[in-house]
């Protein structure tokens, strides 16, 4: 079962609400002797922290990740997983306090507002309880030792290709490009625009959506379990898990289906690189995105997803009060105008938790590692 | 775990190859006493039976259940589930004695050939062995017993809503017409259209890709599982398990990166249909596919995936030996031009069975029914 | 995947080093709207506390239980469950600086030290790390939670039957007298015979073996599910995941062997008592511990748990150092010359987990409640 | 979740009933390449198989086990793994006709009868339907990959060591003469008195209880996973979900409860005996059964069960009608005077499942192999 647990030999359970003491989450299954410090693991809170330009929500929240467990000092003086669960805690510090009133007593629009009370009959509404975007720090902390796992051979990163209508020219793909602005965005040229843009919306207090690329590059041949454990198949849980996704793409995703078996079959050639147990074949090309009957061929995994515009807006909305009566509700304060920027890191996490699982998961049927 | 296992209340196990004896599938954790028959899942089976028109394939698979375990005779004299494992098995009758030796030497591009091999070492080459989409006969029977889980007030149904360039308008769709033509179109005038464009495709010994949509309407509000068990993410999950799917879509799906957030929200309007514990709201669109939060909304659970088109195509294509020499290859024989055709009562079924377990694990956590 | 975690629909992940920050638990799929304060999660630590008689480890612990998340205010002000996972944490408080160079070089026999270092190549040695039975205080807050699901109809309770070779007499077995004495002896003469005997351990440096019987009232019939989800197989396994658990009987339990068939069958009359969906039998005896094919018949459901004797002792014993040279260890300073007093509470707490999860997993498949 | 389910990397799930049309199983997650015969796994369900002596069920079953998928000839022409879902089917050929009125209407003492009926609402009565022992021949088919698994330096035996009061004298015990007497006795002189002994019990109509050990000699240190995937844990799991058994120890069990802690701590001297990562300790003792910490030591891995005497018994018992009426029942025909024999196959075949899914799990995590 998994409520709030994803993986299974790399597994994650996370906790928490936006406004309680903090959230978290523990990681089971990690490998021993892998070096784990909380600073490792800051470099990529740090990525996804809120309040870092104008172009995310103002929230101030440190996002100091606290190691409780399941790590000690080895005979060389480095701290390392034992193999025991990672606990790890980040604290609530900016819970602005306010009056909850409003949404206490309304649905708000494309939240989980209702869904959460039609569940379970109540629901921590402050702030988005549980379902609040906050959680995602939880996902990136499990990231950063699911990394560790992976060790430096797989490289996972990920690019905002798209916001709104306005998408990056691939030709222009630079991937060091990604931290030199405010949204992960590998062209600098669209990058530029979408600063006016992005500028736009948030100042009319209106939100927009957004387009996520996700890259996986040293991934031996042979990951995945078909057929229920297919990588592509938890890759697309994984996405699909991570607040405000609607759609998942693996490779040529959904535009295969104006492709021909001529054009979409990827051709091969001999190649001298080794992949897994064999010196795999090198492919011509990538539009099954670095998997093949869900086991990975030795190619770049490649993933994207959609993330909706944020339902927080200055635009009174039409809704119920949760005593069904109608009535209108807009979100003032903190919010951000394209939650799908910060969903870059959460995605790179996504994807490496995975893929350190399947790793494992490959490991324990077939052996080898 | 679920290497070939999925669904964690309802919880179906497949097993079996394209060339072996048969293909079967265990479906553990029906509630009891629900009507179990033969007759009543091969209605299903029918519906994907290959053979059937001269757009799928011409294997000539009667596809016929028998269930082996977990039904009784009640005192009514009806076939009913006891509560046990069901054990269902479909023979394979169709298998066409032939010469092996080239699917067996060498990759074929786009199909798992070469990723099975380089995970496992080994692999059943005759007709695709495990990955072979006739594996998806077993989710088809799963799919009918998971319906009679969700009962009457469920209604599960897909179509096809592209084939190549050419979609339907959806202002014809009518579900009448599904069952009108034999590609589960539910737009009369471009199904007639298709007919000619597939001829072509089919004569050309070429294939196409498709998109599939499927929807669950009378799902009550409150179903799904939050952070990791979230009905979209499972539904997402379940049906890029299905073979060639590469690309999923909730609601609105990959659009949203173009939406605002004044045109995303679906608004809310009192109502009096009750939905789960609370007469919910009306909602005024439904770009959320029926799931806010990971949680059912009440509405119809609106889905959609991308097939790729069949890699078996009579072209040569380059590919690699298993001993990794460069050569080609193309596939004589029978397939499917476009085999998103047959994934309509699949993706049917899946999200059956989707809906099944959360049923199950809704009615568990949160009791009622 | 279990590493760390237990249960399916209520589902417990612990973590946490003797040593370290602390300890704690998160407790997923908790029915929303149940009462959870961490006065009423206290109590049951207060039990398994260390410090409280001379009988037990001199640690000194406060073990005061924090509610991370989970739990909100509902409209009458009370604390309820929301449905979310819960995540409770202890802080350790009182670890002892010392010199931990013995037990950092040599394997202390009877504990866990070699195979973890086997297993994972480090081991936190500090207190025992991970295997210290500090753990079990999760359980029994974990338990606390559990008492909430089952709800006041159910009463999960246990009692120390066997110090040694010394054994209460059951016909005097009194409910009342197990908080009347250190022990948690339900055999007020037994208790006063216990205590000179275990001074006497004590005062040697030793330690001595227990039994503990754990007993559920109010059970109904059906909770369980076999094969692999029997109610006493899930008992056996949580009972011998408590740390130091060599055997675990149910009912009769190992005494079955001496029985024949006649003796053995539990005869049944009529009886007035509802059982679950039927006025279920009335039963002449018990043998069977309240459990036949792995489901609850409504009985008491009666288990019994061995426990070995601690193996920190003050008599050196031969050992080897992690270089494998030969050598000698004894324990000095804190210890519980009879770690299966503290056992009960944790016996409680783990049945209690058991039989929550498999109310809701009964409830998941086969409705009601 | 694990109704019908067993295992987590090697995952075993069973289905049928004893007068369905067979029983079988799907053994998921088997790495590749291990050769897998009908006739290796005969050997295994022959020494479980009805009918064998005057001791046993009259029942003439061949259990023939047929493999319906998973394995594919390799290129030396051995039938191996592939890596895929292994189902394995035994059909049902005794099932004699009779009518089933006595035991429809009446619940069995001893039997599931009536918990079956209390959870679901309905049962398969007809031989005792899903609970009947017959089950228990898809076990020991799975065992019998799992030892393909295990490799030939991983040896598990099992044999009977107590029926009734008689009890094996263990200085005595001799493996090479559990194959020469019907009753899997380890000691000669002992087997010559059950037969005495049972041949009464036969005749008399009546039935008794027993006790299995198994063993399992050649497992490396570090097998296990704490704190809740305890080898220990798993084991007690696995012999507690047969049916009959009672009550399940490790090593020194239930007597644990009698040592002190000078007696219990296995103490340890150099060994030059290689233990998985390290050369591991040699122990002097074996009150663990080679289990510490959840961990396997290297030693042999001791487990011993009691199973409860067969409910079948000609001598009249009280009970109730499904009505609720008061009644009594007697059971004629074919039965097990000692089921316990043939559970030492049952337990074997258990122990070797648990191992080979432990061997994957800590593959996974910790490499190596």
């Amino acid at each position: 079962m998994s409520h709030n647990t994803f993986g299974h030999l790399f597994r994650v359970t996370t906790w928490g609400e936006s406004h309680g003491p903090g959230i978290g989450c523990v990681v089971d299954g990690c490998p021993p002797g892998l070096p784990i410090t909380p600073d490792a693991i800051q470099v990529f809170l740090d990525k996804r922290r809120p309040g870092q330009s104008r172009f995310v929500t103002q929230r101030q929240e440190p996002d100091a990740v606290e190691i409780l467990s399941g790590v000690f000092t080895d005979a060389e003086g480095r701290q390392v997983s034992t193999g025991a669960p990672i606990s790890l805690m980040i604290r609530n510090v900016d819970q602005r306090s306010k009056d909850y009133g409003d949404i206490a007593q309304k649905f708000r629009p494309g939240h989980a507002d209702y869904t959460y009370q039609a569940k379970y009959g109540i629901r921590d509404y402050r702030g988005g309880g549980r379902s609040s975007a906050r959680e995602t720090a939880t996902r990136v902390a499990a990231g950063g030792i699911a990394r560790q796992v992976l060790g430096s051979g797989v490289i996972v990163r990920g690019a905002l290709i798209q916001m709104g209508k306005i998408r990056i020219d691939r030709s222009r793909w630079d991937w060091d490009e990604v931290d030199n602005n405010p949204f992960f965005c590998p062209d600098p040229v669209v990058a530029k625009e979408w600063e006016g843009y992005l500028d736009g919306i948030r100042k009319a207090g209106s939100s927009i959506g957004a387009i996520v690329e996700v890259v996986a590059e040293g991934v031996p041949a042979g990951w995945g379990a078909p057929l229920y454990g297919k990588l592509d198949q938890d890759i697309a849980s994984a996405m699909m898990s991570i607040n405000a996704v609607k759609g998942v793409e693996i490779g040529a995703g959904m535009a295969v289906a104006e492709l021909t078996g001529e054009e979409n079959a990827d051709e091969m050639r001999p190649n001298s690189i080794p992949h897994g147990r064999h010196h795999g074949p090198g492919f011509m090309s990538n539009n099954a995105g670095g998997i093949l009957g869900g086991i990975s061929t030795g190619q770049a995994i490649v993933c994207r997803f959609a993330i909706k515009p944020t339902s927080s807006i200055l635009t009174p909305r039409r809704t119920v009060t949760v005593s069904g009566e109608a009535t209108e509700i807009f979100t003032k304060g903190r919010h951000d105008p394209c939650v799908g920027i910060r969903a870059v890191p959460v995605g790179e996490a996504m994807l490496a938790c995975v893929l350190a699982d399947h790793m494992l998961r490959h490991r324990g049927q077939c052996g080898g590692g």
